[in-house]
């Protein structure tokens, strides 16, 4: 112990440019708050391998990896030469699931100094305060599957069928997860997304697992919404909400739209989390490889830089976290800033502005 | 012809308050535009005639109404006495798949007078012309199924299998829709709602069916977006929009982001169709029965009366449907307000000013 040791993956597009803030970021981190860094770059898990190689990763990935404590992941995909269902699921999705980072963690907080797309019903701006709330996504089964199939292809009676699948294991996992991190937070509230009067065999036993985990959890209340009124409810009355915890596709939607609420998903940071540390987890922007800003220098890397700050937090670090999730809130209200906010910076000017102040 | 047979089925709970304003509107209009109306009462497809008689509506509630032009719905549910399962599943999703409605059309319009949630970029609030989309949802199929199961029941390896099915006929015949639609209007703009990158069976068959109908609407421009950022484009776009073609689940969730986004679901109205008139078709409001304010003559009339105007434009009265949407406009700019909009007015009373204005 005292080294963390680290993968870096920037992956495809932006995902290069805003990896080097947030290792200058995770490199003053460990000289103020003296923990030492060990960085293994990774250059596969980006469609420029692929192209290469015809896979996204070695053959020997899970080896390569296993042993480190977290994977600093930046963004993977570039649609124009390499299909998504190919990047995707050959690198982020593999890491998920075969390194079994069954939380998505995916903080909803509005700063200072980011316009906010929200205001309230007296027309008044939302104030930072008002928006800070959890979204936890089961992020290994549910509805994303490769299960199903096509039948009379071809023809005028086509069918397809989709199959989701949920397990006791992995539903009551992330609602344990979710229940616990409620019971440190001051408001003590689970919301859960469901669909349980559309949906009809998985959402009414999500509703069920959910009422049986709050019962272990008495102090801490649970309401069930549906999917559809709860994304009106994101933006009617973000102040609501405490920790959401949703499945995987209802958490895939609720994390963009949360982070929107807060004026952009390109500050959006998430933890892909293997709790138990049997894995390395991933930490990693929201955001995706944006090949139309690529190559300019211009990417904001708040989000990469955060991830980092989630990734101290998960390996123990958590003063480190605070100085730099302190630090981005300056940087955020004071500049300077890239184009995406308004200023003129680059993405290393932003960059070097957080990591002096950490 | 000449005659519009209708019935009108209140369902529960504000379902029974807004419907006398909804057809007191419909009343106007048709002595104002000089057709007729003939308006069969249904007392059933309610939770009461559920707990008297054990199921929702009667064995021949299909004969009953298969001959009429439309069905002018309120809104049904009442879980403290009876499921939504069974309130649902029951009545309006039985109507929905029994007499083909396919397509659910929900107009997605900013109103003067209504405080929007939302700002543009510059912090400015925005204006009515700013918001003024349709969302075209799927309707009878998709993710909305009875089928899959439980296996390991109660234990610890417990799975849960939930199947979506998606037609070719389904889905084309609502892609075709949405294309034609988008054809009629301005912008020629048709955003398909996806999730390709996740759901890996079904989702990249709808991308390739919106490809195949787009071919043959060459005028008209396809955008494929996965839901996820959709969601937040809504909240950070909401300009950028003209027709969006969704499955039922998607469609579902759109549908209430998008009138959130235009400051309440409150005012939505929506129109089941079946285009073909095979069946007839139901216009409904696309709030609830909403338990919490019934029986005290405050909930907002306006999703209820723009229903009724959309029904009226499909049964081919226009004319009688563009004034009863000018009517509401100018009742939502200048009042009666009932207390969702800050105004202390009666359901009563804002109906008889839009049905005076019509
Ligand atoms: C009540 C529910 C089953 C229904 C749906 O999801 O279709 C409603 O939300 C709607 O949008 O009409
Ligand atoms: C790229 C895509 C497969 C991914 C997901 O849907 O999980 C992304 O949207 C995310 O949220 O991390």
């Amino acid at each position: 112990s005292g080294v963390l040791r680290i993968a870096s993956i920037p992956g495809d597009g932006i995902g290069r440019e805003v990896m080097p803030e947030g290792l200058r970021v995770l490199d003053a981190a460990s000289r103020r708050f003296g923990f030492q860094l060990q960085i293994t770059p990774i250059e596969w898990a980006s469609c420029d391998y692929y192209l290469q190689h015809g896979t996204m990763m070695p053959a020997d990935w899970k080896t390569q990896l296993a042993d480190l404590d977290a994977l600093y992941f930046g963004a993977v995909g570039w649609p124009a030469t390499v299909p998504d269902h190919i990047s995707l699921w050959g690198s982020l999705l593999k890491f998920r699931r075969e390194f079994d980072q069954y939380i998505n963690l995916r903080p909803v907080r509005l700063f200072k100094g980011v316009p906010c797309p929200l205001v309230d019903q007296r027309g008044q701006p939302r104030q930072p305060g008002d928006i800070d709330f959890l979204v936890v996504r089961e992020n290994t089964e549910g509805e994303y599957t490769k299960l199903g199939g096509i039948l009379f292809e071809g023809t005028d009676r086509e069918l397809v069928i989709q199959e989701s699948v949920f397990t006791r294991l992995g539903t009551d996992r992330v609602l344990r997860y979710a229940f616990e991190l409620a019971q440190r937070r001051a408001r003590r509230h689970v919301t859960l997304a469901t669909k349980s009067n559309g949906i009809a065999i998985s959402m009414p036993w999500w509703d069920a697992r959910a009422d049986a985990m709050q019962a272990q959890f008495p102090e801490v209340s649970l309401d069930k919404q549906h999917i559809d009124i709860l994304t009106a409810r994101f933006v009617l009355q973000p102040n609501r909400f405490d920790v959401v915890v949703a499945s995987n596709l209802f958490g895939d939607i609720l994390s963009d739209l949360g982070p929107a609420c807060t004026g952009t998903i390109g500050l959006a940071p998430s933890a892909n989390l293997n709790p138990e540390r049997r894995f390395p987890s991933l930490f990693e922007p929201v955001h995706g490889s944006a090949p139309d800003i690529h190559g300019r220098n211009i990417a904001n890397p708040v989000a990469m830089i955060w991830s980092g700050a989630l990734m101290l937090d998960f390996l123990g670090q958590r003063a480190a976290h605070d100085a730099i999730v302190q630090a981005i809130e300056q940087v955020l209200a004071s500049g300077p800033h890239t184009p995406d906010l308004g200023g003129t910076a680059s993405t290393t000017e932003m960059g070097e502005a957080i990591a002096r102040l950490v």
